[in-house]
């Protein structure tokens, strides 16, 4: 189990259209795609920075996990998402490092992808999600 | 101006050494070097993760702006940095944009790097570094 990349960084925003704009007017970059992911409760833009994704992020409803961040804690960072080879071996191995582990199992994220989520009380605050890439 | 790589993600962690631990064995990574950098108030682990690093920060005294991070919000991710070609021109074209700073001028970071603040309410409540590499 090593990590492999820092996929992205998840930030939680209000306003998914004005922060692209921003984005874009500041710092020069722009989302590759936006998606929405029913089963995260969000729309996503990822906008690519070298060999990381910028991850913005709104939730479709006040009762999502996005939504309690952002009526918690205002927008701002949500989390780290990291490349692993294999999600099942990186979730076996963490259980037996006895993490704390937000899904025992790997499930749908966006790009097709393999998500898993560490709880953040696990390791330094940080809620970290572990992702498996469809081409591998 | 455009953002050229995600550099690192800062997380502001209360045992540096139990952090590094923890990361090492639960997901297989380990710090390139420690560095102590008196002008931010921090001791900083380097973490290399793909091409971005994961920054692991303990303040040095309480009264520092990571210090109080932790003493107002706890552990987590505090901030998320990217390099840019010149962070003079960087900050020209920020303030053009009417961007609040946090830092006007640069000044000198880890790895020997320039580096500047923008404040976390110009964009998206996200507290972000600019870096200007010394070997460009």
């Amino acid at each position: 189990m090593k990590l492999l990349n820092l996929d992205h960084v998840g930030i939680a925003v209000y306003d998914l259209d004005e922060a692209i704009r921003e984005y874009e007017a500041k710092y020069g970059v722009v989302p590759l795609y936006r998606e929405t992911v029913e089963a995260q409760g969000v729309e996503e833009a990822m906008i690519p920075v070298g060999g990381s994704f910028i991850q913005l992020l709104r939730p479709l409803a006040a009762d999502t996990p996005v939504g309690r961040f952002l009526e918690r804690k205002g927008q701002g960072l949500h989390h780290v998402a990291y490349t692993v080879a294999s999600i099942t071996a990186a979730l076996d191995h963490l259980k037996g490092q006895g993490a704390t582990l937000i899904d025992e199992m790997p499930r749908a994220g966006g790009r097709g992808a393999q998500i898993a989520f560490v709880h953040p009380e696990d390791l330094g605050g940080t809620l970290i999600e572990l992702v498996e890439l469809s081409d591998g």
